[in-house]
This record gives structure tokens, C-alpha cells and sequence, in this order.
């Protein structure tokens, strides 16, 4: 089956043509153009499935998007886009069905993640599990028999906002101690900071002393693979607080694949060993030995071939 | 649909034929027997049906059972119920098939109380919930599309199990900081004991000097009921943890109703304010309006109810 993925990301919009059988057949993208109209955006993904189109043998069956944000799936249309400012309320799928006239569906992009992971990624040979994307916020997508969950009104997936410490850290979301308001990107960072500042030896200590907001994940992990204690320790125990929220989902729902994507995820060995024992050492003793936590294997283009996989 | 449901408990075995339309049409119960012999116990559930089968004016299309712990549903087969100690692997659905020639389903009690609900109780108009059980442990039965949510194995709905404090106190599970950990009955009343016995307000004061040990929720509920500061306090308190718990399932899954049954869940207004309160406050906003947490109606026939379900 002849599909194109499109994912629309706050600064660029990635574009495939793919076929079920076998992978990318031809990819493009554009920049997303997000601070201009909604108009110009809509023109930028109009030129990559105009591109896209000539290279495909046969006919194309199915334009699947993925867009940041809430959706009402059933009418293809997208609500207020976090990161796409000038769109209130776009029927996103009715635009690309008129001007193409192929049938468009749309999904939340944590699901397209997941479902990308499934079809092409590390989720290939498991058919339930949770796709955890690590970054800014902290989300996923919830693979039930190779499809995706999408509970009453198409919310669910939150993990982030699973609770690990009642009394924990205010999270933007109104709530306290929610995994995300640990280890959302911004709030990591902010928990590091005087970790670095107070730790002279540390190798970050002069870049958290004259650039503190310039730190990133990445450099806890470039950090702590040379051996910074410090560092270590701050993604260690990330690590350990997701696995308390992977923990009480597996027990939940009895999935124990979770696959894991996003920036904080690529932070490394000490996160991954800290969440490993963490939430083996929390989960039910059933699920102990099924418990598995590995890396998304798809990176950037997970998003737009689970887009692509709409249709399959 | 003429269907028996039978709901095997520690110490009593309660069975009802039931017409899907209009409810049960007779019903009994036995004692368990469940410190004699299994064949005692598999005795006693025969003669349930042996005298409820006249009653059905056309043919029992189905017999469903519902047990206490593991059960590989698709061979019919029990493991290690934890209330009845001479049952190790039993494969119940063919013993019943054998002597009745009816077709016979096994679903867990917790499982099967949700059912019940779902079908003759507060979730009938539910398509989605989380029917709970507080009792001596936190359970779940996991309701979506009006049909019971399995996982991977059979072992979902572990709500007991999700942490809301990672270095709360320890649980049985092994993990610390459950809500069982807090609010399964033992838990409960050890941690309401040290606060009545310093209470000399309170009007449990007395008992809890003389007879700690025999103290159960009621009591509270009675002692808050009257105007006892120190018991609403404690059930309160509980109410709100539980609320921790059911705000993460619910953004987790997207489902918003709960349906609770179960001693502790009849401990009344304080317990279900303070849930209510809790639950509304850290859920995200996009559920606020839709959550809802309401008492099961079924009381002690839910689960036998549920089981006479599990054809439909």
C-alpha cells in the first residue's frame, strides 16, 4: 500500500512516501512557517505531497498527518496546535482531501510516534506497548494490539502527568509531582542547575556558571559519559523517577514493552540503568521478568511513518 | 439470554440465574468449604446449580464464574487463588462443562464486579470506567467499550499498584508508596490507630486503648458520621490519596467515570469529598468537567452478576 506521512512540527514539516512493505520510497520536507498565516503552512505541505506524488508507482491511497495537539478524529480537524500559534480550529483533513482528492487522516503526533515504532521501529515484534517520547513534555502513545488507544475523546497517553510524588514539584498542568515536572526537559534542567553550580568538580560547573540556560540534556550525558558524578547522579535519578511511572502503568494496564524516543531519552546509560532497576524493582512481581524498556529506533522520522501508517 | 452466574468468595459461594433483560430470576448460596478439600468446594458450587437450573424456563446458555486471582481465560484454568489454599491449578471451566454440559467462562472477581456494574448497576449508561474495589486490596476492573480491558496477560487493572508516592511506605507488593499501601484496609486502620489513641476526643479513643485490632473502616464512617473530627480527618485524608491515583489513571487512559464499590469505599462523605476534591484538582483540565466518581449500586451481587455476564 502506496501511503504519504506528513508530521508537522513547530519548525518543519517532514514528508514521505512510503510503502507498507517497504519503508521510504521518497522523502521531502519544508519549513513549517509557523509564525506566518496558517495559509502559508497549508502551501508548504500542498508542495511536499506535490513532490512527493510523481514518485509514486501507483496510486496513492491515503494522506496520514500527524500534528501537535488536540484532534477531533472523526472530523479530521486539529485544535489550537501548541506550536502552531495561528491555528485555532483548521479542518486540516477537508483542505488536503479538496485539493488532492485523497482521503486524509490525522492523529495526535505522540501516537504517530508510537505507531511508527510499531510498523517500522523498535515495535515491530510487539504488539502492545507504551511509545514514551522524553522531551520538552513528557507523552506517549498507547499501542493496544497494534493499534493505537486513543480513549473517550481521543486524550489518552498522558504519561506525563502520571503522579509520582503527591507533595512533588508544582507542574504546569495544575497538578503536583507529576513525572513530567521531574523530568520535562526545562524542569531537569532546573533541578540540575544548582547540582552543577554547588559541584566544583564537575565538568559543566564553568558553563552552568557563566551559560545556565544553555545546558542541555546532552550535555549531562556527554558529562556523564566522561565520568562526571554529578551529572550521572541527575540522570540516574531521572531515570529512577521514570521508572516509577512506568511502573504503575505497566501494573495498570499489563503492558510491560515500553519504547522510548525524544530528546531526554537519547541522555544515555545512566538514565536508561536508573529507570531499568527502578522499575523493575517497583513493578508487580508478574510483570518482572516480561519488563522491557528499550530506545525508539526511528528518531526524527518516527512521526511521519506512523503518519504514513494511518491507513494500514 | 438466560445465563448462572456464580461468585466464588473466601468463605461463601453466591450464584444467581439471570435473564439479560430483566435481572436475576433466583438465586443461592453456599459456605466455600474452603479449608476442606477442593472437590468439597467444586461440590458445593454444583449443588448451586443443580437447584438453580429448574428455574430457568428455556435453556442456561451459559455458566460464568467468577474467582479470586489468576486465570488463564482461554483454557478455563485457576492458578493459586489466594482465598482458597487447596486450589492449585484447577481447570474449573472443564469440571463444570463435564457435569452440566454447558458452556462454562472464567473471568476474575474484580473483573467481574466492574462487569455487573456495566451491566445492572451504576455503569450501565458507562461505555468507559474503572470500576474499583477498596477492600482489603485496591482492584480494578477496566470497562472500555463495555467490555473488559485484559492486557497483555490477563493481569490489568491493577490500580492497587499505582504509586503515588515514590518513597512512601512500603507495600506487600514489594514496591513502596501504593495506594493499597494507604488505603487497603490494613494499611488504613494502622494508620488511623496512632491517631485515636492520641485523640482522647474522639469517640474511638476507648476502643482503639481496649481493642485495636477491632477497629474496622465502619467505624470510622460512624465515629465521622457523628461529628468525630479525628475519623473524618483520617478518611478525608484517605479519600484524597485514592484521588492521586485515579487522576493519573484518568490521564493516562482518558476515561473519567469511576464506579467505586468495596468496604472502604462505603466509608462514606469524607472519604469520597476528599477524593472528589483531590481528584478534580490535579486531573488535567480537558477532564475537569467530565470526571466522575460515583458509588457502585451492586453491593455483594456484583460480582456474581458480572459473571452471569460474561456471555452477552
Amino acid at each position: 500500500m502506496i501511503t504519504i506521512g506528513i508530521d508537522i512540527g513547530g519548525s518543519s514539516i517532514k514528508a514521505a512516501l512510503t510503502d507498507a512493505g517497504h519503508g521510504i520510497l521518497k522523502r521531502t520536507r519544508r519549513p513549517t512557517m509557523a509564525e506566518f498565516s496558517k495559509e502559508q503552512t497549508f502551501e508548504q505541505i500542498h508542495e511536499c505531497i506535490e513532490e512527493l506524488l510523481p514518485h509514486a508507482g501507483s496510486a496513492v491511497e491515503g494522506i496520514g498527518v500527524g500534528v501537535p495537539g488536540a484532534i477531533d478524529l472523526k472530523r479530521g480537524i486539529v485544535f489550537h496546535p501548541p506550536n502552531l500559534p495561528a491555528w485555532q480550529e483548521v479542518p486540516l483533513a477537508e483542505i488536503l482531501t479538496t485539493r488532492w482528492n485523497i482521503p486524509v487522516r490525522l492523529e495526535n503526533d505522540a501516537n504517530c510516534a508510537a505507531l511508527g515504532e510499531a510498523h517500522f521501529g523498535a515495535g515491530k515484534h510487539h504488539q502492545n506497548f507504551l511509545g514514551l517520547t522524553l522531551g520538552t513534555g513528557v507523552g506517549a502513545g498507547i499501542i493496544i494490539e497494534n493499534r493505537i488507544y486513543h480513549g473517550e475523546r481521543g486524550f489518552a497517553g498522558e504519561f506525563g502527568h502520571i503522579t509520582i510524588q503527591y507533595d512533588g514539584p508544582a507542574c504546569n498542568c495544575g497538578n503536583h509531582g507529576c513525572i513530567e515536572a521531574y523530568v520535562g526537559i526545562r524542569y531537569l534542567m532546573k533541578e540540575a542547575l544548582p547540582q552543577l553550580l554547588m559541584d566544583e568538580q564537575s565538568s559543566l560547573h564553568t558553563r552552568a556558571v557563566a551559560n545556565p540556560e544553555g545546558l542541555v540534556p546532552r550535555d549531562l550525558s556527554e558529562a556523564a559519559n566522561s565520568g562526571d558524578e554529578t551529572a550521572t547522579n541527575i540522570l540516574r535519578t531521572a531515570g529512577e523517577r521514570i521508572g516509577v511511572a512506568i511502573a504503575s502503568a505497566a501494573n495498570l494496564l499489563d503492558i510491560t514493552t515500553f519504547i522510548l524516543g525524544g530528546g531526554v531519552a537519547a541522555a544515555g546509560a545512566p538514565l536508561f540503568q536508573g529507570m531499568l532497576e527502578s522499575a523493575r524493582s517497583r513493578v508487580l512481581k508478574v510483570h518482572r521478568e516480561s519488563l522491557l524498556i528499550i530506545p525508539a529506533e526511528l528518531g526524527n522520522d518516527a512521526g511521519m511513518l506512523g503518519a504514513s501508517s494511518l491507513f494500514l
